[in-house]
């Protein structure tokens, strides 16, 4: 057991723990949970994938399987505790069961319905409740789970990689590899914390990638999300990975092509807008209704300026390597604009260098206030 | 007089103030003294404009104008100390005048005529030399002045400013500002530093510049280079500006154009090439035999494209506005390439936020090894 922990240090370690869940929990909340006594750590734990406990039965199981009592102790956790019974019990009957005397939440859980039922619920049960600490590292660290909740779509991350230069592949359609080893496992990290990567039939036709997450390491793969409009997926392609979901969004009817592909595991949704393309904004919103938190896109020119076009993209992940390849396939096709302040405005989050590589994250300036 | 100064402290002081003469010595180096003497600093300096003293010099008249003896004192200058008779007199005689006993002089003068004669001369004198110490900050500040020596010609640096999607204009021509006002202070400080900025007839042209230094102050503005093939530079351009030097690279002979451009107080210099365009290659020799140590590069993408096709720039200063315009103007016009492996290799030497905006400097690779 550690002891003379400072109490400004225990909800730290509980952000913290809710960071190493990162790859884990989807499309449930990254949490952690610290139970503490006078300074002692009790016990500490963090949500387990969907299905599997949440953070403050993992600190509860944790201090009993040290045997430590809890009575009287206080739980610092990074999300309200839920009163509902979701897939697993509510962790407000467990803290109340165990004794926990006060508890200091980061932040209400966002969904509306939910919202503040788990503070009354250990309130009514007599147990002193805090709420603030750690808010804005907890509402990041699980910015998707927020939008879901909130917006009901998810947080759309678009990445990017290319050229100081801004080109992503010469005229000639090369573009493997523009950056390091470095910062494509980095990539990869990126994907691992998605709920799903989303791509266009253009890349899968040039590229045929797996868009698996194989550079680092992870216990779930994020699902693909495949525009499709006209269902030329190729059945052979490199894509269709046993156990990891697969939907394909299309415009044009083809239910041959539909039953061949969902013979292959994919899941075919017709969503067509007006001009016989796939609805872009539907689609969002149909991925938030299928529990998709963060949704990282890994698209071409084309379907990257259909989206920001439409107004869909959050943030944009960027590698640019430190080389110029001169004009060539640029980033996103959109516009051309006609004005210098029709421009996508960005903020920066994080400019960091990745290996030979520089890693740019800029959200697109108020979007991440909801 | 400042009392018990460590030793180790003394050659970052004089490289801080070597840096304190960026603006103002051009197209001498940037050196800075301080004369030292059991842990007491009895006078320092760095190099005046050209004509004007040195640093040495400098740090003998501070030490005098506080009534300190300099007999048996010891010198951290940046830069090996002259021995010939420039636009002044020999630093090295002064010195040794003075009663100097050591010199620790952080890099020999690169000039392959002068080389080491400064410290044959002060040794000659009985005096003790150390070289060494800040030797790669005092090349790195005076870089431009190294370039000229030893490659005879100029440090290229291209300032772009660009969106982060990398465009530089609309497609409509539209490009001021992509960048915020604190980067534009920021390339007016790169400005300040050059021994000249070069730029093109189409910027000319289309923007009507003054390419001078407004935005931070300086105690001289550096030339203004212009490449005009067919001296199409309009006589009520806003780049003639009294007293800053204009020097403007031809093609195509037109004495009657040549005439009442020198008479706004341009220089014109055909250099032309086999294709009737300038010859770049020739122009930015020759610019090193005019004296230019830092040349600064502030174009479009089309001269941009010529002088990276030509092989002839060492270093890129970036302004990356966090903004997507969509495909438009790019940074340089060259290419295309065939394989990726034909890129510019770059090397990154710094990255920082600059205000709203991104500054990236970044070299190509290996260009600094002369």
């Amino acid at each position: 057991m550690e002891l003379c922990v400072p109490d400004t240090e225990m909800m730290p370690r509980a952000v913290a723990l809710a960071l190493a869940a990162m790859r884990i929990t989807s499309p449930n909340p990254r949490v952690g949970c610290v139970l503490t006594s006078s300074g002692d750590v009790l016990g500490q734990g963090h949500t387990q994938a969907a299905g599997h406990p949440h953070a403050e039965i993992m600190a509860l199981r944790d201090a009993a399987a040290q045997g430590h009592s809890v009575v009287g102790a206080t739980a610092y956790v990074t999300l309200e505790p839920c009163s509902h019974h979701g897939r697993t019990g509510p962790c407000c009957d467990a803290l109340i069961a165990a004794g926990i005397k006060k508890i200091v939440a980061s932040i209400a859980d966002p969904n509306p319905l939910v919202s503040g039922q788990g503070f009354e619920r250990l309130r009514a049960a007599g147990i002193e409740v805090e709420v603030g600490p750690g808010a804005a590292e907890s509402r990041e660290l699980n910015i998707g789970f927020f939008s879901r909740m909130i917006r009901k779509t998810p947080w759309v991350r678009m990445k990017m990689a290319a050229s100081l230069d801004g080109t992503t592949a010469l005229a000639n359609g090369q573009s493997q590899w523009i950056t390091s080893a470095e910062a494509r496992a980095d990539g990869h990290a990126w994907r691992a914390r998605a709920c799903a990567v989303l791509t266009g039939i253009g890349t899968v036709l040039q590229d045929n990638p797996r868009l698996d997450v194989r550079l680092v390491s992870t216990p779930r793969q994020p699902h693909l999300i495949v525009v499709d409009s006209r269902l030329e997926t190729p059945l052979d392609a490199h894509l269709f990975i046993a156990g990891r979901a697969l939907y394909i969004y299309a415009a044009v009817q083809n239910e041959a092509k539909k039953q061949a592909l969902e013979a292959k595991g994919a899941t075919v949704i017709y969503l067509p807008d007006a001009n016989g393309k796939v609805d872009l904004t539907a689609m969002v919103q149909d991925l938030g209704r299928r529990e998709i938190n963060e949704l990282h896109v890994e698209a071409g020119s084309k379907l990257n300026g259909s989206l920001i076009r439409a107004g869909l993209v959050d943030e944009f992940l960027l590698y640019l390597a430190p080389k110029l390849l001169g004009p060539g396939q640029g980033m996103a096709s959109f516009g051309p604009l006609q004005a210098l302040s029709d421009a996508v405005e960005l903020q920066f989050q994080s400019t960091d260098r990745v290996g030979a590589d520089l890693r740019i994250v800029a959200r697109v300036a108020g979007r991440d206030q909801f």
